[in-house]
Order: C-alpha cells, then sequence, then structure tokens
C-alpha cells in the first residue's frame, strides 16, 4: 500500500471542501442503534466527510448526512463474516485521508468502549494524521434507560459495571466475579452466547434471585427484550430465541422495569425511605 | 399545591403546538457540556417544549434551541447552594405538564447515571404523566476518550466501572474496594473532595503507581486535566487547584495519555502482541 497526498482537485466529482488535501480522521460514535441518538458534532462531521468507514452497528440511515459524492465504505465485521481485519480497517483509514482528506470512522456506540477505537487512533497517529474524536451514547449505557431501566438509583445502588463476555482468550472476565459482589448494574457486552456461565458466575454468589435482562437491538424499532432473575435468564434468552447483538444487565435496578410489580412497589419503598 | 388541566389555548403566547393540554414530560440528557455533544432527538425534544427545568450541568446554550415563547426554569443544585428539593423539582415538573403541556426535564450528561432521573420517572408516572426517555452521553463515559484515554482497550483491560465517591451515609462506596482489584478503568464521579480517600484505597490494594487522572469542565473551552499516579494524584489536585465539577480516572488504559511516554510504549507493545 502506498500512502500518498493528493493536490487539491477542483472537478465536479470532488468535495467541494477546501480542505481536500489535508488528511484528518475523526473517530465517531454513532449511538446504539436509533439514528437520532447521534450527536450533533457527529453529524457535522458527517457532513464534511469526504470518506466513512461504517460498522455494522452503525445505523445506515446516517449515510444521509454525507456529501452526496462522498465515498462509503462498509467494514462491518460479523461474527459469520471477516469482511476486513482491524489492521485493513486501519489502512483503509489512513489510506483514504492521504487520498481523499476527510475520513469519518463511524463506530457504533461510543468509539472507545470496546469498540477497538484506540487502536484506530493510535494507527493514525503513528501515521501523522490528526484525529478528532466525537464519543457517542453506549448500547451498554444507554438502552437499560430505554427499558426504564436506571443503571444507578440513590438508595438501591452505588455504581454501574459495563464488562465484555468475550476476552481474548476466550475465558470469562475474572471481573465478573468482583462484579457479582458489588451494588453495581453490571451490564454484560457480547455475552448472550455464554449467557450460561455469565449468569452462573452470579449465582455462584447468591444472587439467583437477582433481577436481570437482556435488550435485543435496543432502541431500534425490532428491539426485543426479556426480563427475568439470573436463575431463568439463560432459560429464556433460549426459549424467546434472542440472539446477538444483545445486552445483558443484571442488578437490583432491573428490579424497577415494569414487568416487576410487586418487587417494584418494595424497591421504591425503600428508595423513598432512604 | 393543585395540579390542574388547562384548555387549550391558541393565544399568541402559546406554543403553536396542537398538543398544548396533554400534559407529558421528556427526560434529557443534555450531555457532558459541549452543548454539540446533545443527541438530534434532544434537540428535537426541546423544539418541541412548552416549559424546560434545566440542571446547572447542562449548557444554558441549549435553550436556544426551545420556541422562543417556552418557559425556561433554572432548578440547578450546586454544593453550595441548593434552590430547589428533589421534590420541589418533581412537583414543579408535574405541574408544568398539566398547565403547560410539554414538559422538558434536561438533565446533564445522561438521565439515569447519577441523576436522581428515575425518580423523576417515577413521579411522573404516578402522576399518570406520560414519560420519554432520551439519553445523553454521560461525563463518565466521554470525558476520559476525550484526553485519548480509551474506556476499554483490547489487551490491557476487560471492563469499566463507573463509582459515585459520595454515598447517602457519606461512607465511601464499597464497590470501590472491589473496583481496585479489577481490571476496570474506574471513574469516579462527585469524588473531587475525597480524593485523598479515594486514591488510599487503591493505593491499599497494591496499586500507587497506577496511572490516574481528574478532568475538570470536560469538553467544555474551560477544561483542566491533571495526570499521575494514584500514589501522586491527590497531590497535585491540591497544588494544581481542580475543584468540582470533575471526574477521577484510574487504571492501566490512564497510562495512554500522551502524557505517558515510556509507559504508552510499554502498554503499546503489550496491545499489539496481544
Amino acid at each position: 500500500m502506498t500512502l500518498r497526498t493528493t493536490p487539491f482537485e477542483s472537478t465536479p466529482q470532488s468535495s467541494a471542501s477546501s480542505s481536500l488535501s489535508t488528511p484528518r480522521i475523526t473517530l465517531v460514535g454513532a449511538g446504539p442503534g436509533d439514528p437520532e441518538l447521534i450527536t450533533l458534532k457527529g453529524v457535522k462531521a458527517l457532513q464534511s466527510a469526504d470518506v466513512v468507514l461504517y460498522d455494522a452497528l452503525a445505523n445506515p440511515a446516517l449515510l444521509e448526512y454525507l456529501p452526496r459524492n462522498a465515498k462509503r465504505i462498509f467494514v462491518g465485521k460479523r461474527a459469520d463474516r471477516h469482511r476486513f481485519s482491524q489492521q485493513e480497517i486501519q489502512f483503509l483509514m489512513v489510506e483514504h485521508a492521504y487520498q481523499h482528506g476527510h475520513v469519518v470512522r463511524l463506530k457504533g456506540g461510543d468509539p472507545f468502549i470496546f469498540g477497538r477505537g484506540y487502536e484506530e487512533l493510535e494507527f493514525a497517529k503513528a501515521c501523522d494524521i490528526p484525529v478528532e474524536i466525537i464519543p457517542g451514547i453506549s448500547s451498554s449505557t444507554s438502552l437499560p434507560g430505554l427499558e426504564q431501566v436506571p443503571l444507578t438509583c440513590r438508595g438501591i445502588n452505588e455504581s454501574f459495571w459495563v464488562v465484555t463476555g468475550t476476552t481474548q482468550d476466550l475465558a470469562l472476565s475474572k471481573d465478573l466475579e468482583l462484579a457479582a459482589q458489588s451494588s453495581a448494574t453490571v451490564v454484560i457486552l457480547m455475552g448472550i452466547r455464554r449467557i450460561r456461565e455469565i449468569t452462573q458466575v452470579f449465582a455462584d454468589h447468591g444472587q439467583s434471585d437477582t433481577p436481570a435482562m437482556v435488550i435485543q437491538h435496543g432502541s431500534l424499532p425490532n428491539k426485543r427484550s426479556v426480563v427475568g432473575t439470573v436463575h431463568t435468564l439463560a432459560d429464556q434468552v433460549i426459549a424467546e430465541k434472542i440472539g446477538t447483538p444483545g445486552i445483558i444487565v443484571i442488578g437490583e435496578t432491573v428490579g424497577l422495569h415494569p414487568a416487576f410489580q410487586s418487587a417494584r412497589k418494595r424497591i421504591i419503598q425503600q428508595m423513598i425511605q432512604s
């Protein structure tokens, strides 16, 4: 691969931007799915993009904000097919910045929450390309709330913890053992396929009856969710055929979900008294 | 306080919205400070508001999106002065929904991350007022990234944990003890005034040399930050006169901050090899 700068061209094919030849990269968080949950700043970046590299989890409706002649490259990774390796994405990003100017790397959720965004930032910096970061709303922090389950609630818990269900060495993260002993609302990303092992960790710490839920395609019209307890959740997910991508949420705050009528009353009483 | 519905009025003083008399409430996350870090959906809610109740941490520039004649009520709580109690805010919110229609409750960050948003949701529901939730970008999940510190980074950590530094009974959260034993990037909100006690918890778990930072007014032009280790951070914060509001970030990922030249190289090597 050769990295080269191209002179400014004012042909009808090129963007009208005067910064065409200045390579720069913007890492943009696309939000959890709903295209209206991107930030204003993210939209502005898209509007000035010469090239966009977008993920499977970034809503394609967001491409509407691109200038008409901007180049669109799908670099989505799905569990079942690997179109581009992480390294290839990084090369594409840098090569296109040198060739075309402003590259927007549009990533589902937030670029720095299990998105390998830091590797992209580091690679671009190593290639002397300036990088701007525009945070996004992560599914981990927003989907529970959209189900009326707060990540934190006064009188109930003092923290929330977001953990990956899939580590590099395929073991469960040791952090889950600690999370299961805390007051945290625990959100597990990329864990649906290992839900039985994950809920077992919580059961082993005496949390079989703790409220738990799974949310799939949250914030989108095809959203599905199941609500139960640590003990019941894995069976429910299998029975309801809930697949990826989805998040697992475990903690007392899940008991505030409208599905828990009596539990909710007890928790709210506790909250009022606190 | 009396809760009453008012008939639809089409006077020049009232909003042009035809839903004027239908009480409804939207809880909107205003984001971490930068007014461009609100969502499109949040802006749309403001544009259709009859009344807005806004916090000290919601950027007042966002009020520009309100219809000209919308009512603006500042209900900010600061550590040094309590203008409205939580209960008063909830009453105001409901009363104005009955009187004027669409109330936007604009909250700094995300409504359900240490924002007492759940109490507002619950109160509105108890008053039979429909509530929509629009997530926002929390300072806890976005400010580290804006400093080029990722919350998670492959090969370095497997989780991030957001904890409050100020619990109701004024004790330190027991969750901090667990967090200090995990791989998590730990983000502590509302902890600046207790930074010495908080860093001591990490030091007690053998983490004196772990990279740590404080970010004040992140995402805003008056942003300040200090970067050091668990051992040095409290003294730095005092020396630099960093005050509230600010967040504390502790974890190996903080070692990726540009201030750590040699540590960064070591971590990046580890990342590449993983």
